[in-house]
C-alpha cells in the first residue's frame, strides 16, 4: 500500500526539519530551567561558521553570463565539467574515472544516493545497510521494496578498525544481498574503515558478485595520522563500484545541491536515465560552482581541517570527561556520543534539549537501533559549540534515569 | 526486472540529450548537400534569445549573503519564500492556497512532477494519460509499476476546445484509473482546455475519486483573446488537485532549477518526504530567485508574450504555407507539425534535420504514437527560428515519399 510506503519514509526527526516539529507536551516533562547560551544548530553543518570555497560563486555568475550552453548540459551534468572532475577524483581515488561514461552530476549527494539505489535495487532485493549508518540509506531501499539486511559496526570498540562485522557482511552477501551501501567515513561516528577492512570488504564482494555504492561525502576532512582506503581502487571490476561525493560538507556548497556519483558506466547510464524523470540535472548554473572542487586555493583545506580537528578534540573532551563513550571521529564533522540512562524518551530528550537548551541534534535513533545515542555535526562556530556541549552534558545529569 | 525498468526510460531521443546521439548511418540516408542556416535547437527555449527574469541573480547572491539560513531551508523550500508565492499562486489561480501545508518548492517541475506522481501511484495502478502529452509522464507512471491508459486528444480538430476524448476519460476512470496527469496547456501542442472541458473532466473526476495533477508550467504564456481554466478552481474538494507550475520556461530561470506544486496538503506531505530522499530540496540560494515570480516589472510579461505571439505566427505560417497540419498553440511556445508522408522514418528524419540542417527538434514519438510529428519549442531567436522552419519545409520536399 502506498500509504505504509509514505509511513516508512517518516522525517518528522530528521536533520533539518526540526521546524515543523511541534513542541509537544514536552514542558510537563521538563527538569529545572532553561540552560542559556547561544543557540546552536547541530543537525547540519554552519555555513556561516564555515563559510563556501572561496570563488564558488564567481563561477556561478559567470556561468549565469554564458547562459543557455550552461543552463541546459546534458541530464549528467556539463561535460567540460565532468571532464575537469574526473580527472581529479582519478587523483583523489587512485584509480581511472571515465569523465565521458563515468561520471554524473546530480542534485547534492542525496540525489546521487537516491539514483544509485534506484539503479540498483528492485522489489524484493535484499541490501547490506551498516547500523549505524546515514539514516537515509535503509529508507531509500525499503522505498524501492528492497529489504534492508543490517551489519552491525562496533564503532566503541577502540581498535583501528571501523570495527564492521565482516562475518555478518558475508552472512547477509550468503543469504542473497547483492549490494551493499555504507558510508565511509561512516556517518553518524565519524569512523573510518580500516585498509584491511575495505579489502576483506572488496574480497567479499567480488567473491559474491556484489555491488558497492561507497558514499564518501566527508572523505576529504581526514585528520591527522590517519589512512584512508578508497573501495574502488581496491581492485574490484569497475562496475562493481558507485562512488559517491559533493562539495556539500568540507567545502559547504551545501546550498548550491551539487554531487557526483562515478564509476560503474553501466549503472551511471541508469541514473542519468532516471535523473531525466527526476529533476532532469543539477542546476546548470550551479554546476560552476564544481570548477572550484579540488583546485581550493593553497592551504585552505589544510586550515579547514585544522580548524575541525580542533573543534573535534574540545567537544571529545567534554563527552569523555563527563563519561559518554564517544568514538573518536578520523575524518568528517560528525560526532556520535552514548547518552546515560536517561528517565525520558530519547524523542522527548532531544525536543527536551532544543526547548530547554536551544540546541539541535539529530536522534540516534535516525541511524539504525540506536535509542542511547544522539549525533551532532560539530562543523559550527567553536566556543559555541564547546558551551552547547558542556550544556549537554548538564542535560544528562537532569535528566540521568 | 529492473533491465526492463531501464530499458522504458530511454532518454536517447529525449529534448536535450541529442549531443549523447551517435550520427549513425544517417550520412547515407541523405539527400542533396547540407542546408545552411544559422543552427537552431528547437528542443527547448533559447534563454539568450529570452533572458532570465530581472533580479533574479540578485535575489540569488542576496541569499548566498544571508548564509546558512537560506542554504538549508525546510525540505518543502523556504517558508517566507512559499508565503510569497501563496498569495501569487491563489490570486493566479482563482482558488486558496496554504502556505505552509499547502506548497512545496522542487528542483524544477520535472521534481514536482516526479514526486506528485510517486506520492500517488502505486505498482499496478492505472493512470490516465493524453495522447499527446509531455513525455516523462507515461514513463514516471510506468517507472512506479502503474499501467498508462491513453486518452486521446484530437488537437487538430479546429474548435474551441483542446480536443479531448471525454468518453475515453471517463471509460479510463471506470476502468480503474484514480489519477489523471495531464499538461494544460499542453505540451506538445499548446492547446488550451476550454472551460467546458475543465468543467467536464472536473465533474468526472468527482465522479470517479480521481486525483488530479495538473502541469501548468506554461499556463502564464497565455496569447491575447485567449482563457484560461484552472481546473483546481473548479470546485473538486482541495485535496484532489495538485498543481505544478514553474518560473523555467516563460520566465528562462530554468538554469536555477526550481518549481513547485502546490494544492492537496497530504499529497504535498507524501512529497516531502520523499523529497527528503531524492534530493533533500531545491537548492538553497536558487529559491530566492522565485521573490521575483509574478513579480517581474510592469509590462515585462506582456512583452514576452508579444514576442512570442509573433514568432508563433511566422512559424505557422510557414508550416500552414507548406501544407503541414498544425494546430495553433495558445498559450506556451511548443508548436506541433504534422510531417507529409516520408521516404525516411522519424528518427532518421531527426538525425538528418540535425546533420544536414543544423537544427535540432524533438520526435513526436517522444509524446505518444504520433510518427508524423515533430515538436518545436519556439522561444527563439526570431529571424533564427523562421529561417530554421523554412528548412525545415525544404528537408520535408526532399525526404517526401
Amino acid at each position: 500500500m502506498i500509504i505504509d510506503k509514505f509511513a516508512a519514509l517518516a522525517t518528522a526527526n530528521a536533520p533539518g526539519q526540526e521546524i515543523r516539529q511541534a513542541a509537544g507536551n514536552v514542558g510537563n516533562l521538563m527538569r529545572g530551567g532553561k540552560i542559556s547560551g547561544r543557540p546552536v544548530d547541530f543537525s547540519h553543518g554552519d555555513v556561516d561558521a564555515f563559510p563556501p570555497t572561496p570563488g564558488a560563486s564567481d563561477h556561478f555568475a559567470e556561468a549565469l553570463a554564458a547562459g543557455g550552453r550552461q543552463a541546459y548540459t546534458e541530464y549528467r551534468g556539463s561535460a567540460d565539467i565532468r571532464a575537469e572532475l574526473a580527472e581529479a577524483l582519478a587523483a583523489f581515488t587512485g584509480a581511472p574515472v571515465s569523465a565521458d561514461e563515468g561520471t554524473i552530476v546530480t542534485p547534492g549527494t542525496q540525489g546521487a544516493l537516491f539514483l544509485a539505489v534506484a539503479s540498483l535495487v528492485n522489489s524484493g532485493d535484499r541490501v547490506a545497510i551498516v547500523q549505524p549508518d546515514y539514516f537515509a540509506n535503509r529508507k531509500l531501499v525499503e522505498f524501492f521494496g528492497g529489504h534492508a539486511v543490517p551489519v552491525t559496526m562496533d564503532y566503541l570498540a577502540g581498535s583501528a578498525d571501523a570495527g564492521l562485522d565482516l562475518a555478518q557482511l558475508k552472512a547477509a552477501f550468503e543469504a542473497g544481498a547483492r549490494v551493499f551501501l555504507f558510508s565511509n567515513p561512516n556517518n553518524p561516528t565519524g569512523a573510518v574503515y580500516s585498509t584491511r577492512e575495505i579489502g576483506e570488504i572488496a574480497r567479499l564482494a567480488a567473491a559474491f558478485d556484489v555491488t558497492i555504492i561507497a558514499d564518501q561525502l566527508y572523505s576529504r576532512l581526514l585528520y591527522a595520522n590517519q589512512t584512508y582506503a578508497h573501495i574502488r581502487a581496491a581492485g574490484l571490476p569497475e562496475q562493481r563500484v558507485v562512488t559517491i561525493m559533493g562539495p556539500s560538507k568540507t567545502e559547504s556548497l551545501s546550498g548550491y545541491r551539487l554531487g557526483i556519483a562515478f564509476g560503474a558506466p553501466a549503472v551511471i547510464e541508469r541514473m542519468e536515465k532516471l535523473q531525466a524523470i527526476v529533476s532532469l540535472r543539477a542546476a546548470g548554473y550551479n554546476q560552476a560552482a564544481l570548477r572550484t572542487w579540488f583546485r581550493e586555493p593553497a592551504g585552505w583545506m589544510e586550515d579547514r581541517i585544522a580548524q575541525h580537528q580542533a573543534i573535534r578534540d574540545d567537544l571529545l573532551a567534554v563527552f569523555r570527561d563527563a563519561g559518554l563513550a564517544t568514538r573518536e571521529p578520523q575524518a568528517g564533522s560528525y560526532l556520535f556520543p552514548t547518552l546515560p540512562p536517561l528517565a525520558v524518551e530519547l524523542g522527548d530528550f532531544v525536543r527536551l534539549l532544543r526547548h530547554q537548551a536551544d540546541i539541535i541534534v539529530t536522534a540516534g535513533t535516525e541511524f539504525g537501533p540506536h535509542p542511547n545515542s544522539i549525533r551532532l555535526n560539530f562543523s559550527q562556530d567553536h566556543a559555541a559549540a564547546v558551551a552547547a556541549s558542556r550544556r549537554i552534558v548538564e542535560m544528562t545529569h537532569r535528566y540521568r534515569a
